[in-house]
This record gives structure tokens, sequence and C-alpha cells, in this order.
């Protein structure tokens, strides 16, 4: 039981001493603070702080803005993190989009690019869409691709982190077979990291949340952030779980995989492996799904401006207007959506289920619906929220891994 | 960041060196080490374990047993650890019977006592069957209830163990609504937790495990003990988990309820609210409909034998040895059983499954069968084992449960 070691010399504890204060720093609101506010932030003293500011400054990490307040005696010197000094891109990379955004070391998104990956794409496609949307982007930040300190990127599928690899990506053709992430790498000579995007997506939530409140419980906070479940309901369904406040990914990192069980195939039969790449559960419930039973239930003209847009929304809206066709879609989405979200439900019982993805855009009319349903089908009852970010979820819980990885190259300023 | 505090005083670090010797003894084989073994386990000094190991025998917790070995020019002495010092109970509460288990302070179970409740009992009838039970396993082992130190209760339904109540549980008509742990308490004079039976059960699996290895794979060791999923499976069916070496129990210890997923209802109607307050799930391959299915299948002899003994081990049996109806009826279980199961690895991706209860005890015809079909509906691979552990394996999770609380009292000692 000795204690002390060499580790622990000056040199060690300066560095400790001005990481701590630059955490509160790039916390603080505007990245700003004074000495004191630092002192409180991070429990050292007024010296260890100023000495750790003045370390911080001479790396260029931070910046004294002159004074503002007085106290007796002694201006009130206050400091700014230099969130411009470098910056990171979150990529989101799906089966029908990808979305970039370049935001600075405090996490303020600079630019976004959004790219619609053409029809028939292949894995090859989606890397030429990406570089170029990656050199948009950063010009749009006013920096280029090579400047960044950081990249990390979402995919569905089963991802490999340790070696940077997705192993299976279904909705992708030919995807999972690319050294994406080593080709990035040696691109834009940074650190990429790859994450399956749903797990991303919660990253987001709880960094970013804020939700959509559709109960009358307050919005969901970080300090629930021990037992979250994310599901992304659009064409394909997945799910992301914050277990003890990390993202639950399963010993194979094949974990939340709720679009492929099994509720419809008669139960003493052999289930038929899918023939179009999408789980059981996305078949019964995914975007897909509602278009066909809109186009199949709904009468013209409501039939035609689904057909012409291909947009569900139209559904949404005319059953949230009261249209008996669209309301019996929503019924029927409601009711399977409930049966497949519930057994998850009742294996993980989760405090909050946030529901992001294109489908949840349709409101408090699908909603209410499958909220009803699932009281019914469950033993205790769960909050469920809609997200707020939209789109850029995955990209934006990319942002945040990537800055994960840049403290650090900013701790080796120093 | 000040180093050093007043709880690090001489006093607090000999009794801190103290416990670690006690738990280095406690773990030895046969509970008993040498100060050259206590030196290498704890990483102490040789004067502070002998230290410690006076503190401890003065304590009536350790003792010398003499010198076995010699050194060059100084005999070896050797300690053991006095198991015998106090004593714990485990107590398994279920629907049709309650087991008690009463095991030394190194967990070595020393008497066993099984009771089967008659049929309509309640919670009331329960509660006597609990005490004639702890009175007689006491009394077994050559001590009385109130010289136990601590006891722990598993029981089917959903635990609040901050409360100490059990809040739900179908399966025993008002015991939800008795308040047994208190009366327990006060009977024992100890210390009594409540745990729910499946959480206990997977605590004795990484404890005491050990599986019949169905797989090729090597038998299931602690070091797995990050990612482990348990199945009770028997007349009722309900899950553990272990994630991040913890039992996962969710926001409101509602989580694992494999049993009321529903798989058959067909998807677009509303599911009826089960009036036998079993769950969907456990409705469709439960013992019950096992034995069911056996009735209704089998030809006599085998059907007679089945009515007669209500034992569906004999179909099991029969199924073995080749039987084509009781073949048949293990087809349609492993079926529906692998669809259920699936659904809970596609969500949690275990590392390792095991099954218990009392349909585990049906053997390779049923297990390879079930393997077989879940090979076809996982996304990857999952290695399912058997249970050794048998009707004590819940009642031994709560004799370690029950230790945990004993080593309080231990270092009160010192």
């Amino acid at each position: 039981m000795s204690s002390g070691s060499a580790a622990t010399g000056p040199h060690v504890l300066r560095r400790i001493n001005a990481t701590a204060v630059l955490n509160a720093l790039r916390d603080a609101d505007d990245h700003t603070a004074t000495v004191s506010d630092l002192v409180v932030a991070t429990g050292l003293s007024r010296p260890a702080v100023t000495r750790a500011l003045t370390a911080l400054a001479d790396a260029g990490i931070a910046e004294f803005s002159g004074t503002t307040e007085h106290h007796i005696g002694r201006p009130a010197q206050r400091a700014r993190f230099r969130a411009e000094l470098g910056h990171v891109a979150g990529i989101d990379i799906g089966p029908h989009k990808v979305v970039v955004l370049v935001a600075d070391l405090a996490g303020t998104v600079l630019a976004q690019h959004q790219a619609v990956t053409p029809a028939g794409h292949t894995g090859d496609g989606v890397v030429r869409l990406l570089r170029d949307a990656l050199t948009r982007v950063t010009t749009d930040a006013g920096i280029t691709p090579t400047d960044l300190w950081s990249a990390a990127v979402g995919t569905p599928g089963i991802v490999d982190h340790d070696r940077g690899e997705v192993v299976l990506a279904p909705s992708i053709p030919g995807w999972s077979s690319l050294p994406v992430i080593a080709e990035l790498r040696d691109w834009l000579g940074c650190p990429v990291a790859i994450e399956n995007d749903v797990n991303l997506a919660v990253v987001a939530e709880r960094w970013r949340g804020g939700h959509v409140g559709l109960s009358e419980a307050a919005p969901w906070r970080g300090d629930d952030g021990d037992n979250l479940l994310f599901v992304q309901w659009g064409e394909r369904i997945g799910t992301g779980m914050v277990i003890d406040d990390k993202p639950y990914r399963g010993a194979s990192s094949a974990a939340g995989e709720l679009g492929f069980i099994d509720l419809v195939t008669d139960l003493d039969d052999e289930p038929k492996p899918p023939t179009d790449g999408l789980g059981a559960f996305e078949r019964l419930v995914g975007a897909g799904e509602i278009l066909r039973l809109g186009l199949q239930r709904c009468d013209q003209p409501l039939r035609d401006r689904l057909a012409e847009t291909g947009d569900i929304a139209v559904l949404f809206d005319a059953a949230a207007a009261g249209d008996p066709a669209a309301l019996s879609v929503v019924d029927t989405i409601a009711t399977r959506f409930a049966r497949g979200l519930a057994v998850q439900l009742l294996i993980m019982d989760p405090r909050c289920v946030i529901v992001g993805g294109g489908v949840s855009r349709a409101g408090d009319v699908l909603f209410d619906a499958v909220r009803k349903r699932l009281a019914r089908l469950l033993l205790v009852p769960v909050d469920l929220r809609v997200s707020a970010l939209g789109v850029n979820n995955v990209a934006l819980g990319a942002v945040r891994m990537a800055l994960d990885a840049v403290e650090e190259r900013l701790t080796a300023l120093l």
C-alpha cells in the first residue's frame, strides 16, 4: 500500500489542473469565466487557477478578454476558451442521405451539408458523396478537410469500433466491405471514429436533447441518463440504449435490433429469411409500410397526393384533420408499433423512451395513439417522448464523439 | 486538490489492512493461508499482515492453526477464517415451494430445507411455511433462527428493494400486500434483504456457476460476467441480466419480463388482459403448456403416465428415446421458445445465455432443438448453456446476497 509515485510530480499536477480549468471554461456559458468562477467550478486555489489559465493562454487554448468586473481593489479578469482553435466533423451515412456537420471545439455547429444518395447507390458511390460533402461543408466553415482535428462517422448496421469496421449493414449494398474509415483517416490526417448511427443518436439526445414533451412530465434531463431508450423510426427501425450513463452496445455490438423481431409469422411456423434486407418489424411499421397502407386505404384526392409526393407527412396531416381512412392507417400502425415497442420495454424497463427518425414527425395524432396502447401492454408505465433534434441527430452525436478525441490533442499543447 | 485527510490515520489504516487480510483469507482454499500467502494476496508487508491477523484472531474472526511448513529458521504459521463464527440464511419463496438454506460466513451450505406450498395457498400461508422451514433448517445447522447474522429473500414479481417490499407478484395471491420483510426482521433480529428471484439466480450463476456445457465452448467463467442473461424456465418465465458485472434491474426493477411478451395475438387486434396471472409467453411455452401438449398429442401408455405423474420429465425422456409424439411436442416448444428468446437476444446481445428452472432439466433433446432454431433467428450467434445449479439456485443467490450484509458486522468486531 505504497502512496505516491513518480507520476505525481509538480509538472503532472500542473497539467491535471490545466485540464480541469480547460473543461470548466469550455462548459461555462459562452465558454467564458472569471478566475473566481473557475475556483468555484474546479475546487482549485486562486493561484492554481491563474497558473493554469496562463498555461492555457500560452498554448493558444484560452485568451483573456479584459476586465469586466471589479472586486474590491482588484479587477476580475475574464478568460475565454478559444473554441475556434480547431474543428471537428460529425458524419451521418444513411441509406438515403449523407449529413455532414462541422463544429468548433465547443461543439457549436458552424456548417451543415446534406446530400441525397441516388437510387441504386453502392458503398463506392456513398464514399464519393461523402468526400464531396466534406469538401463543401469545410469550405462553408472557412477551413479545408485536412484542417479537421477529428471526425466521427455514424452508420447503420453492426460496427466493430475497435477495428473501425462495419460488420453488417444490409441497408447499403457493398458498404460493409469497404475500408472507408482507413481511407478517411488517410485523406483527413486525423482520428476518425465509427459508431452505429442509433447509438450516436442517443448520445446526441443526452447532449442536446430537450424533447418535445408529449406527456405533461418535465423535459428529459441528464440525470435520467442512467436508463434511456432511443428508437429511430424511419424506413428502418433501430434502438440505442444508455445504461448507467453509458451507451449499451451488447457483447457483439449488436444490441437494440428491435427492427428484426418477428411478431407476425405464425408461431409454430419457421420464419422465412427476409429477401429485402428489412427486418420483420421494419416491414410491419416502417415508413415504407405506412405509405403502402395509405395508398391502399385512402380515397382520392389524398391517395393521389400520397402517390405523387411519397411523403407520409401528407397522411399524418390528413389524419390530424380527421380523415377516416388516414386515421385507420394511424390506428393500425400505432397498434403494431406499440406491440413491438412493448416487447423491448418489458425486457429493458427504461425510465424514458425517445422516438426519433422520419416517422417521429407524425405528431400527436400518432403518438397519443401509441401511448394509449402501450399503457395496456406494460406492467409499469413509461415516459414516451418525441425527439426534438430532427434529421441532424446522428451527425450531432458524431460531433460529440469526435470531440472526445480532441481532448488529447488539446492537452498535448500544454 | 488536497491530499490526505483525517480519515487516513493509523487506526483507520489498520482496519483497512485487517479487512483486506480477512477477504484474502476467506477467499483462500479451505479459508486457510500462511502469512506469506497473504503478503502475496494483499500486497501488504509481512509485519502489516501479521498485525492484521493478530487483530482478526483477537476478534475471533481468524485462528492460528499451528505450524505446518518450515522456512529457513522460522516456522510458517497458518491462519484460518473462522467461517463458523456466524450464519446466514438464503430463502427462495416461489409459487409452489419454499427453499431455505443456512450457510456459514464463507458461504458453505450447512443445511437445506424445502417445503411444498399446499394448493390454494395465500401470502399468509407462505409466511407460516417459511417460519417453520427456518426453524427446522437452523436446528439442522445447530443454531436457532435468532442466531442468524443476515438473511435474504428471493421472490417472484417486482421488488422495491429500497423499501423491502414486493410491488407486484401475480403468482402468489395476497403476497405483495404483506409486510413479510419487516416481520422477518423483527423475528430474526438481523438485516433481511429482498430481491427478485431471477436476479438472485443470476447472482448464483456467477458465484457458483459451472454450467452443463451443451456447446463445445469452455464453461462460462466470471470474466464473461460483463454480459450474461439467465432465463428461469418453469411454469413461469423470467430473465435476469448481468451487465457490466452488475445485476441489471431497469428503472422500476421491472426489467427482464420475457414471460409477458406477446407473440400470438393477431397483430392488428388488441391483446386481451390475462385471466390466469400468466404472461402471454408463459402460456405458450411454460411447464403447464408442455404438459397440456403432451396429454393432447401422446398415445397411451405415455399419456397415462403423464396424467398420473404430471411430470414433464416423462415426456422429455420419451422424446429422447425417440417417441414421435413426444418429439413433436419438443419440436413445437423449441420453435416457440426460440422465437421468444430470439427477441430478447436481438435486443440485449448477451455474451452467454444460461437456462435454469424446471424445464432446463429436459436435456439435449430440447436444447439442441432450441439452439438450431435460434441460429436462424439471430444476427450474431449466442452461447446457450443449461444451469447446473438445480432447484437451489435462487436460495443460493440469496445466501450470496445475505453474505454481502455480513461484512459490516465482521469489521465492527475489529
